[in-house]
C-alpha cells in the first residue's frame, strides 16, 4: 500500500461521512507524501524570513524607498511585523535570516549576508553565479536547522516582487506585462516602468528558461535564492515546506527547475493579489488553500495556512472511528 | 468618527502597505462592527452544537440511519469527534447541546430537549408554533452564557440537510432542486427522492416567506430554530457570531428575516460542498472566508473561521505602526 493509499484509508475509517472534510482531507494526503510517511506528526513548525536588498531599487519600481528592507528587519527582531503576530499565535518559530540587506548587521538576525544587495539587474547581472550558489545554501543550510517537522517560506525586500517578476517571466516565457503587479501599491504609471524594467533586463541578459541558475544570477534576488534552497534542503530532508506568496513561489519555481522532485515538498498557502502569483502557480500545477486577497509577504500566508495544515494533521490523528466510537458508518 | 473608521485608520498605520492583509483587514472592520467597538479584543471562544432529530429522516433521504446523530453526540461528548480536534487547537470551549435528540440523554451534554425529534414534516408541521419558540430560546440562552467575545454555530442531526433546504426554499423562493444537495453522500436517485420530499412539503404546507417562524414550524429542526436564536441572542449581547456551513446558513437567514438588524452580528466562515449553501449566503449577501470543499457540519467550518478572525484581531493589537517601529511610510 502507498502512503497516500495507508492515509486515505484511514480518513475513511474516521467518524465522518467520505470525503466530508475535504481539502483537509487532500492536505493530510499531502503532508504524508512530503514527509514520506502516513503516521503523520506536525509539532515543530519554523518560517524562516529572509530579508535582501535589491539593485533594481534604484529604478524606482516600489513605492518605499530601500531603507525600509532595513526598517523592516529591525521590526521583525522587535516582535512588531505581522509575521511576528501570526507565528506567536500559531506556535511558530520565526527566523530572521540577513540574506543579504544594505545597512549594518542587526542584533538578534541570523547574519549570512552574500552583499548589500543585488546589482541592479536593468545593466548588469544581479549577481554572480557563486553569490548565488552561496545565497541557496543559505536556506539550504536553514532547513537542516532544529528538525523542524514543518517550514514556511518568508521575505521582505523593497524591489523583490520586480525581481520575482522577471524570474517568473524567464522561467515560463511569459511576457512581463502579466507577471508585474503592483507590489507594495504603485500607480498605473510606475507599473508601466516597472514592466519596461523587467523586459529590459530580460532583453539584456536573455538567460535561457533552461538554466535556472543562469536566471537566478541574470535578474534575481538572495532572498528569492534562499528561498530555493530552503525548499531544496527541505525535500532532501522530507520536512514539508509551506511556500507562501509572489515571491516565495519564484523561489519554489525555480527549486522546482533544479530538482523537479522538490514538488512533492511543496504545500501552498494562498493565492497572493499579486498579478504574477498565477502564473507562477500554473507553473507549478498548484492551488493554494487561501485566497484572502492578502499581498504583504513575510511568511504571512504560509503561517495562516501552518494552522490549516496542523488542523488537518490533527484530524487525521485525533479523530475517533466508526469502529472505536461505535457510530454505524455509512 | 464611525467605528469602522477608526479601525481603518489604525489597520492603516500598522508597518505593512495600505490593505495589503486584503481579507483580514475586513474581517478586523466586521468583528468591530459585530461587537460595537474600534477596541478589539477576542479571547473567549465558544461553538454550540446543536444537536436534534428528524421526522422527515423516515423518508430516506439520509446516507446514514437516524440513531447516528445519538450516537455522534456521544462522540463529541467522548472528544473523538472533528469538531472536538478543532475546538482542542484553536483554544474555543465546545458546548454539545440536545436540543431534540431521539434517545436517552447523554450525561455531559446539556439538555434542551424541546422533543424526541421533530414530526415528519413530508405528512404534517414539523413542529407546533410553541416548540418553534422554545427551540429558539435554547439559542438565545446559550449567547447568554459565559460572556463570550465569538460563538460559533455547530449542528448535528441526521436529516437536517432535508430540512435546512426546505427553510432556504421556503424563504427565498428558490426551487428545491437548487437547494438540496448531496448531504452526508447520498447517489442520483436518492437526491431526487429527496428533491421531491421538499417540493412535496413545501407545497404541502405552503408557508409565507414573509412568515420566517411559520417556515420553521413547518418545515425546520429544533437545531435551525436554536442557531437562529443564537444568532438573535448573539446580536443582542454585541457578541460576534460565526456561521458555519449550509445547516447553520439557514438558520442565520431565519435569524436575518426576524430581524434584519442581527446581519451586522454575522461572520461567514466558509463556503460549503452542499448545493444550497450558495442560495442561503446570496440571500445574506455573505462572502465566506474559507473555501475547502468541506460538508461536515458540527462547526468545523467555524472553528477553522475563528482561527482567521483571531488572526486578524491579533494583527490589529499586537502590530506595530509606522511611527512606534520607525519605519518609512509610502
Amino acid at each position: 500500500m502507498t502512503i497516500e493509499e495507508k492515509i486515505r484509508r484511514r480518513l475513511d475509517n474516521l467518524t465522518k461521512p467520505r470525503g466530508s472534510l475535504g481539502r483537509l482531507e487532500e492536505l493530510a494526503v499531502a503532508y504524508g507524501v512530503a514527509r514520506g510517511t502516513a503516521d503523520l506528526r506536525l509539532e515543530r513548525k519554523a518560517i524562516f524570513v529572509f530579508c535582501a536588498d535589491h539593485g533594481v531599487a534604484a529604478e524606482g519600481v516600489s513605492a518605499y524607498p530601500r531603507e525600509v528592507t532595513r526598517q523592516m528587519v529591525r521590526n521583525f527582531v522587535s516582535g512588531g511585523a505581522a509575521i511576528n503576530v501570526l507565528c506567536r499565535q500559531y506556535g511558530i518559530d520565526a527566523f530572521i535570516v540577513d540574506a543579504g540587506v544594505d545597512g549594518d548587521p542587526e542584533p538578534g538576525v541570523i547574519g549570512r549576508r552574500v552583499a548589500r544587495g543585488t546589482r541592479n539587474f536593468l545593466h548588469e547581472p544581479a549577481m554572480t553565479a557563486e553569490q548565488a550558489a552561496q545565497a541557496v545554501a543559505v536556506g539550504r543550510e536553514m532547513a537542516a536547522r532544529g528538525g523542524y517537522d514543518i517550514v514556511g517560506t518568508g521575505e521582505m525586500g523593497i524591489g523583490n516582487t520586480t525581481a520575482a517578476a522577471a524570474v517568473v517571466s524567464a522561467l515560463t516565457g511569459r511576457d512581463a506585462a502579466e507577471v508585474v503587479g503592483r507590489g507594495t501599491g504603485i500607480d498605473d504609471a510606475r507599473w508601466r516602468h516597472k514592466v519596461d524594467v523587467v523586459r529590459r533586463a530580460l532583453a539584456r541578459h536573455a538567460p535561457a528558461a533552461t538554466d535556472p541558475l543562469g536566471v537566478l544570477s541574470a535578474v534575481g534576488g538572495f532572498e528569492i535564492a534562499a528561498i530555493a534552497g530552503l525548499v531544496l534542503g527541505a525535500w532532501e530532508r522530507r520536512v514539508a515546506v509551506v511556500v507562501d506568496g509572489f515571491i516565495a513561489t519564484a523561489g519554489a519555481l525555480l527549486a522546482a527547475r533544479l530538482e523537479p522532485g522538490t514538488r512533492a515538498a511543496m504545500l501552498f498557502a494562498h493565492r497572493s493579489a499579486e498579478a504574477g502569483h498565477g502564473v507562477a502557480l500554473e507553473a507549478l500545477e498548484a492551488s493554494p488553500l487561501l485566497d484572502l486577497g492578502m499581498r504583504l509577504g513575510e511568511g504571512t500566508g504560509a503561517a495562516l495556512a501552518i494552522g490549516l495544515i496542523e488542523s488537518a494533521v490533527r484530524l487525521y490523528r485525533e479523530m475517533a472511528t466508526f469502529d472505536s466510537a461505535g457510530v454505524t458508518s455509512a
